[in-house]
């Protein structure tokens, strides 16, 4: 029982064997109430979280919070590889619009195009919408970058800004530790100090 | 339901809100089926995982594969803290007797003593079974090395050899890293090279 639990808990990114064990051995000895939670909890969301209909992040309702939130700025879509990311934007507390979750990057060699990242769907929207400016916030991977420029093509055919966050020099990050290609974005991608 | 989940996860060791949320997307975009499976492991083996009653250690029966097992050595008898001690004895395939788990180390500000060790239990154990030889294999920490002398002093009392397992620089490490400590204990323990 303890190694199938232990098997169970190596599908998690980044556990291993003794990972799993650690936890294991802390839930039995000290936190059966926790464990039991987690796996309470854990069916729940397995069982009960979907997909938003309009903006394909994850979410219980069949629209997201910030889909159903009058507030957002309708205008702007902020268009990002996964749920993740739109987590980590909101965190900065500085965007107000929407979002568009492609759920990965465009990846023909894994059978991942133009239906699976559901930009059929985003195609629909900024021609029934009035969206002002699309913010490509693809990953800045060579994948994300790809998937970012061909989204601009879409883009291109409706009166629409299309706008790509900005690369350099992390906040609080030294020069002397950034990769080239980081400092080269960062001395090309230059703007006028004021 | 994402949130509360996120928090279930962050009860285990090591795990914070961020990590939590790694496995949380991962399992919802690419593993449902064995986040299901995880749950479910998990609630049988915070319900049916008890301890063994011979040797404290964790078990489904009421006496551990150990302690079941009749090709184990009954005259050597290892102490350890906890069960993934065992586990890491086991690894190593050289002990072939049995274990007794206190279950952590003396600790009487945290309201740890002989009961909560199974002490009394241990002494029984070596006043009325033949055991040859008790292995103190409590943590090299202060409070295992406190344990292991307070153990030893209720072995004495009986016809029995106490050894304590050996401290020095581990297999394939280098003499330059180590701590002064294991350095003093590896050069105080030395033995005749043969």
């Amino acid at each position: 029982m303890i190694k199938s639990l232990n098997q169970a808990f190596c599908i998690l990114p980044g556990v291993g064997s003794k990972t799993a064990q650690r936890f294991i051995y802390y839930l039995l000895e000290h936190n059966r109430e926790g464990g039991l939670a987690l796996a309470k909890a854990l069916t729940g969301a397995m069982e009960q979280v979907k997909h938003c209909g309009i903006c394909r992040t994850l979410s219980e309702a069949t629209a997201c919070e910030i889909c159903d939130n009058d507030k957002r700025d309708d205008s702007q879509l902020c268009i990002v590889e996964t749920p993740a990311d739109i987590h980590a934007i909101e965190q900065s507390g500085i965007y107000k619009g929407k979002y568009f979750v492609l759920g990965g990057y465009l990846s023909p060699i894994d059978g991942i195009g133009v239906a699976e990242l559901g930009l059929d769907e985003l195609n629909k929207m900024l021609s029934k919408q009035k969206i002002a400016e699309i913010i490509l916030a693809t990953n800045a991977t060579a994948e994300g970058e790809v998937t970012a420029h061909y989204i601009s093509n879409i883009a291109k055919q409706f009166d629409v800004q299309i706008t790509r966050i900005a690369h350099g020099i992390p906040i609080g990050g030294e020069l002397e530790y950034a990769d080239i290609n980081t400092i080269a974005h960062a001395l090309s991608g230059r703007k006028n100090y004021d």
